[in-house]
């Protein structure tokens, strides 16, 4: 989903047709998909009669409290995690989404970002359309509301082929669940089996959670709807291209997932392989910032023969806040999570493997800290390309000018600015070459600056959206 | 507002316009307005650009806190406080009601009924509008979306000519603030003057309390548009009569406050005095149940010359949870907030002046408790006529099934089923004469069956709606 | 009890023996006890074998819940709340106070205050005791912990001859509940019955609420221990006389208690008989400030035949938190608690009947936002003398410096500091021909200046403790 | 500390001396330590006149807010986190314990168990002194009192001259911190430097986020007072032995700790490479459970050149509640932290590593967990010999009946109970020998029964107490 402007966001979605606990599965699921987005969690479930809907800030285990889910009777549910890295953050934009029709109950929880949100919305309002939120997802639910009366698949047909930009998505009615998958592909979204009912979910650690059982990717463009009669594919929405987005594969699915068909475990220390194909530097340990670079620094330590350590220790208790210090405790927030083993490192040369780097600041004072500990040498090798250009399509990856690599186009100030000797970003085909997937099937944009889908221009913001 | 359905409330809405403070002054003003409704509160305000809203389940001291208040910046503010006697309550059902169109932003409060809700909603939804809540509240502003091409005041006058029922409600845009009382006048509205700006609230004791200054009724009919320009009224609308709800004056609102021009203290010790014109026992003293019945009561004694105690006391510090006792502890729930003087009460024979009766359970085990101290004889004086039917305008009469006068025709059985050795009602001339006011201005149809607007049947309820 | 130093409290106790929800029972004797103290609220209980406790800060309904309340096993029972009008109380000065010694358990709740704390205090840390409050009470535990080897009664006994101020207490262990008063007979003390068990309370009307029947008041220096023998009485302190609190009557305990033999109800009446035949000023109607006042109002009004009016209406729905205005909305304290009915008022001569004037600010803030309203003549009529000592036996009084009465000699200068036309107290004589008991059994210390106890010197206070 | 009978705990104790901000560097101090207890965490703070304290259930993140940790001045504090495996804690057993006397104040916090305990409190209890709790830490201030006519040293020196277990403990008082480590010296404690102040911590890594730098170990038998003149020896604790805790190395401490003088993570890397010298399975991977046995896996796989991989993924949003599943979802407990990686581990032989082995019940339902998924051969390899003995100084070992090791003689049984094809323990001497230390300066009782103090009976315990 997107806000009107910025920021954008990532998710993740799940439902579950037919169990008779479908908002505890549902629970499960969502616990499973928590990486996906910590902000805010909602649940919406039927028994075909009533609806029961929850949700609220911070993490599933927060939200949701046995007194609550033990009201959330029914056999259908569909289930929403959030993200967000700013504050401006509120209830009234947690989803699902949800809204009366007549008799009719609609709920829906989307992972991706519309590109034509603010133009749909106008049309809407001049025909009379009020809106509860900013979020492009309860479009969604005005164009079918629109389109009712050609039925429900036409309704969703006829909608869904307004909408551009990325979506994979799942909706409730009070008889089914319909899932979509936009026709670029750029979010992944899969089906399983639970207990003779059927699952889906946005990665497939969830299905491992529920004890569910994988069957298949939803397809780019597919839409289902799963009711009595099972599971109907009621159309393919067409494009030109798949889109799917490798950031999915280099940092943010689970590495227990398999995304795209592609196990994201093998396809990180694959990253690792290639890198130590590239370039080899003369340290006496490699190491990852846990827990990002896991499994990249593994495949290359594998590859190059250099020593895995893990040189620095994660405070499992941190906790998401915490008070900060004053004056007198400089860097806190760093050294709170991350403290390094000094007599491990204490005059080594290093190399370090990060997945990514977005702005730099991050890996800037985790440099910092170790280099106060007196480590002789430190390379950073990025299991990617520079990160040169912003996502449109659902991940937050700040404005261009935010980006280290957008501001500085040569590695070695990019190398300066964080504060290591040496810098090395895996090739893009070394990257592309290690999801095992067609280069013309993956989205590259954020490296490439080709956007699959033309960008709108949204410089028409009001002033109630921030 | 009405659910779809039972049960009914009632409200209290409160307006500011050019404050600079307008979301503190809407915060006192709902306190004054708080016996109003207990269940929620909430406020939205403006400053022209940005909008922000709070709402919450809970009184105006639970719901707002000096962190979200102090954030509430604007000139122009509308609050509201609901109350539900049932356990349906949800958030989601917490006014004021808001909605995004385009750039504009629109809130609205309102106390009443609407008795055609269904019918406008059926509409609304063939033309593809959802909603997002059950109130008929919602319904105002859908119909102003649809109507907005005719400019906002033509917006208005068209949508409230489409509405059928009690309001009193005001409406927030980021430049105005919107006021309109029903043709009928059910329920009560004032105009104020604070600081150079205006004040709008369903009663006059919330002026005093923000130390406004009380200008005027606003009119049944009335629909008043304030901007920087001041107040307009932008036209009337027509009704064939009055009926403004003669249960405000006898219980609902509070004896500090000016309602339909009378004050209601005066008005209470005259329904007293004409209880003693019509009945006057042999008894040793007369109380009121605290604090129902005070007024009344005093008039009664002042007028019989029947000496005034106040033989119950009311615990203050009862709060509105407190554990349920088991078995070994009876009848806790009354005992717990009044308790019986019993060396002035033992061996009396004692007439108690009650309000209104309308389930009458609360009044049997009141009598109950008193009965097991060994009172002599109790005479209970009911200062209206017997309540005999629903309220379909705003106020949270039970179903004709609950009432005891409508179960049990003859006062002699109701006074059986209460406990108490006389019951005595007030005529309805005897009311009538003590507000001062013309019997056809007011609605009496809980006590005569006379409904100012047909009843609309709704039968039709379908399953989300409980 | 007392902090070594200021502030003094105001306390209620309770005690349970014999009644298989033991807990529960005093969970609702403390709800009949609440106006004693709402700062905090304990209890602890026993089935003789275990125990268990739980206390917290604010009302009893707050700090109790079911899910709490429920796990309290046993036959014995001790509940307290505690009263402080400074913001210096925390958790480790609430009551019970707890202690363990040997395979014994020792609770403690304590309404009072001793005057030879510190003292004993000292001679007990030279000793080798340590202290976990600041709270006199603990004093006992320690003291009987000493004495132990004579036998729990010989240490009680020897205990309490050592300790010498106001104290009524009530004691559990795992087999006993012990009650004591001090000689003098400061505070009340009764003891009642409970389906074949036993119960202690404050007040008598604590026993209304449990369904208890009231046996008798324990006597001033009376010690009782009840067990599974019945209760049993293991001595009399002596004194050279009583000194029961005047103030109890006056102000203090709820109108629907007995006290000291007397009921407060009657009492207060008698309180306005007798102020009506000293002073009768010449006025439209007599008013009381809600909830003060109201009973010697309406005494005064029967024996003067002046019209009885509830002039100003209380909110009910205040609460104890809310947010304070700034500087636009002055004096609202005052004014959202309680709102002058205008019509009633306006233009008139009224008598206003105050139960006591402590520090007067209270009553010059009332007064004031009557004035505004155009009252033409207001008379402040109080029911006792003027209030011109501080008290050392458990009434929080402030300091000297701060009674209006101690500060301003003439009553003249008084009236003119609350802002009245007329003020007048009752005469010393006429408070205690109202009690119906001895003047020489009465503690009148607060209006004479004699001290029933001599006071300690304080002085000595160390810097830990404020 | 220990309770009186079952069960033990660990804990972390941290101290600071000279510091402006002394009680929030306690906070990250506890941060740091937090992995030694989650169960409450406490802070004493002083200025050396005032003394603030403020404790908690829950981690040092949710018991600590700005708003109470800023009002906590003072330039010396202490502070206490604590652990406990079953639901009985309560706050009234959280650390520092504290206690008034005369003029001064004590807390303590206290890491460790004292083995006579019971004997020392009946002893205070027949001198007249009373308990607050059921720790045996309240004993140290009971025993500091009573001889505190020899001044501060002299009592310190008899009261620890008294006490028999392990203790490594930080006091306070108004002027001075103290800090002890019993004489066979079980637990670790160390001083540093911060800000020309004086740090105090049971481990190394807490001076680390502090920024404090660490001086030594405090030696087994040592008492150090912290004033303004310094650090002073006011003597030392004989004991025929050392102790130090082997478990310590092993498991508990973390790996960016120095402990008794050795790096934890190299230590644990040793215990890896000597497992490999000891025994070298023919697998495909090696792998350790997340978070335990990381470092030992590490060494087995570069001293074995087996690869090393991460095969299951740690959620990191688990939190510490959740809601329970119900029947239709199985074993939820393990699979919602740890999910294998199942294209990785299908089909393979794996060895996997763990620290340590004490019920068995964790490893079995993760090794069930695995071998649903299609693992083919599971070796479990441990980097300590069985644990057959339970702890009486202050680790939480079950009852000798809970392990695994101890009912099950046998290898062969407990490698059938937990479900793998092989299971190898690291030998005693394997272990003694990574440690780096002397075998008799090491505390192996858990290993080998052989206990350097000998156990009390603690047979007579009474029913408070569980």
């Amino acid at each position: 989903m997107v806000y009107f402007g910025h920021p954008r966001h990532e998710c993740g979605v799940f439902a579950v047709y037919g169990h008779p606990e479908a908002a505890r599965v549902t629970y499960f699921g969502l616990f499973a998909l928590q990486h996906r987005g910590q902000e805010s969690a909602g649940i919406v479930t039927t028994d075909g009669c009533d609806v029961r809907e929850h949700k609220g800030m911070g993490l599933v285990s927060e939200v949701f409290k046995e007194e609550v889910l033990s009201k959330m009777k029914g056999h259908l549910a569909i289930g929403h995690v959030r993200y967000s890295t700013t504050g401006s953050s509120t209830l009234a934009n947690a989803q699902p989404f949800v809204a009366h029709h007549g008799r009719e109950y609609y709920g829906i929880a989307h992972n991706g970002n519309l590109v034509n949100a603010l133009e749909l919305r106008r049309h809407l309002e001049k025909r009379g359309s009020i809106f509860q939120s900013t979020m492009d997802t309860e479009i969604f639910i005005h164009l079918m509301a629109l389109h009712l009366k050609e039925g429900l698949e036409g309704a969703i047909i006829k909608s869904f082929s307004q909408v551009s930009g990325a979506y994979s998505l799942v909706m409730l009615t009070k008889r089914e669940i319909i899932a979509a998958r936009d026709p670029f592909g750029f979010r992944p979204l899969s089906l399983g089996r639970i207990n003779g009912g059927w699952v889906i979910a946005s990665e497939t650690c969830a299905f491992d959670l529920v004890q569910g059982e994988f069957i298949r990717d939803i397809e780019p463009g597919e839409i289902l709807i799963i009711d009595e009669n099972g599971v109907k594919n009621i159309g393919f929405l067409s494009s030109p291209r798949k889109a799917m987005c490798v950031f999915e594969l280099i940092y943010f699915s689970r590495p227990d997932s398999n995304v795209f068909g592609r196990n994201v475990y093998s396809c990180r220390k694959e990253l690792g392989f290639n890198l130590a194909e590239e370039y080899r530097p003369d340290v006496d340990l490699v190491m990852p910032f846990p827990d990002s670079g896991n499994y990249a620094a593994l495949g290359f330590a594998q590859r190059s023969g250099i020593p895995f350590e893990m040189g620095m220790i994660r405070n499992h208790y941190v906790g998401r806040t915490f008070i900060q210090p004053t004056q007198s405790v400089r860097d806190f927030g760093v050294r709170v999570k991350l403290n390094p083993v000094l007599s491990l490192l204490k005059g080594k040369r290093i190399a370090i493997v990060e997945d990514s780097i977005i702005r730099g600041t991050t890996s800037q004072s985790r440099i910092k800290n170790l280099r106060e500990r007196g480590i002789k040498e430190i390379h950073l090798l990025v299991s990617c390309p520079p990160t040169r250009f912003p996502c449109p399509y659902g991940i937050d990856f700040s404005s261009r000018g935010e980006l280290i690599a957008a501001r500085q186009e040569r590695v070695e100030d990019i190398a300066r600015f964080i504060g290591v000797d040496h810098l090395y970003y895996l090739s893009l085909d070394g990257m592309v070459k290690a999801t095992g997937l067609k280069k013309s099937d993956l989205c590259l944009a954020c490296y490439t600056g080709e956007y699959p889908i033309p960008l709108v221009q949204e410089s028409d913001k009001f002033c109630l959206e921030r």
